[in-house]
């Protein structure tokens, strides 16, 4: 079962096409090219070089957020239009979820955090229990401080957040910091695909149609749309 | 600084290019094309992805084995062509220290398992100290069972050998053995390009011209070649 993974939550894009045992092909690129520009073209040179066509893909998992508004909406409209045109099983992940597993069999709390704009961050906690990396918090959009406050052990940082907030998690923290290194700090498309290949072989997929991105607060577009409205 | 990361110690080929700080591109690609036909194709792909240029790399980190011959022999061969035409340092970094970095903060003894073929495979034992992964035994060529023979705890196996000695594994270890998942299982460019970082980092460079792989046996065309002095 080939399950193609797309990770669009952060400026860093991602596709990955796995099967139940291996990693067959993933691409990773950090740049300020935008996802719309060059995401099918990811996917395409990634399917072309393991000389696979995109009908032998067996089902789709994207990054459903929190996250980059239009990153995700550029993801998740990809991801659902070959799910739609091809007929095939979409699932969503959480780009959150999909952070966390990169730390598999970690014995510290997992705090992946994204960088939210407007000083606050998308976070949520993890703790490996068995092979598995589970969620023990609610997904939050929230200041840094308030999330800090909260974290009284040794925890793991990772994500895009890492980057804006380091000094401030050092400064209240001290040694109970641990940071992810340049090589686990970002999303990866073949954590997408892995948590969205259990979902599958659980028998689980979503409503093609109805999937849309967990923002966890509305977009400065639909703040002013919002606004545009009442003020009429 | 701009270090560029190259592994082809198993089927799997994975160039990426890393900051001290954040991933900037990688590309991972399973497929039965050789390294010879791809890697520097590979090279250039990760580097246009990106936007960047090859003089632009300030070093290059290559995976020197163990693992497959052919495979590591065209990796340091155009490791070292790229360092000596572009005068960059180049730093050589174990495949299997490598493997084990993918594990940082895990608390189980850490077991990377390259296939060697002849019913051997090329290992280590590795632990979690502080923020680093630290190799615990010598690198060996060994059968499986010798290796398992040696292990008494929580131990989590990865590389290419657990594909092909897994059932194996299960029966001598039971609960013990652990596994990584499809997304943590084989090696990665951006490993090789962290580790060697840090050893750039820390003034350290290897020489270009006397860089050899690690291959901890001879290959077939090393024994078939001293058999056949021998007869002379």
């Amino acid at each position: 079962m080939y399950i193609l993974g797309i990770e669009t939550s952060t400026m860093t894009g991602s596709v990955a096409i796995i099967t139940e045992q291996h990693l067959i092909v993933e691409q990773t690129i950090n740049t300020k090219i935008t996802h719309a520009e060059r995401l099918i073209t990811a996917i395409d040179d990634t399917l072309r070089a393991v000389s696979l066509t995109i009908r032998e893909i067996d089902g789709i998992a994207v990054s459903a957020g929190p996250g980059s508004f239009t990153g995700l909406r550029i993801g998740i409209t990809t991801a659902k239009s070959l799910a739609y045109s091809l007929k095939k099983p979409i699932v969503a992940v959480s780009s959150l979820d999909a952070l966390a597993s990169q730390f598999l069999f970690c014995n510290q709390l997992i705090c992946p955090m994204l960088d939210a704009r407007k000083k606050e961050v998308y976070s949520a906690c993890y703790r490996n229990s068995g092979a598995m990396v589970q969620r023990v918090s609610e997904y939050v959009v929230i200041t840094p401080m308030n999330l800090l406050k909260e974290i009284h052990e040794p925890t793991l940082f990772l994500g895009d957040g890492v980057a804006a907030y380091r000094r401030q998690i050092e400064s209240e923290l001290g040694e109970l910091a641990l940071f992810a290194d340049a090589a686990h700090l970002l999303p990866r498309g073949s954590l997408v695909a892995k948590l969205g290949c259990d979902r599958l072989l659980a028998g689980e997929q979503d409503d093609c149609s109805a999937l849309t991105p967990l923002y966890l607060r509305q977009s400065d577009a639909e703040i002013h749309w919002e606004r545009a409205q009442i003020a009429q």
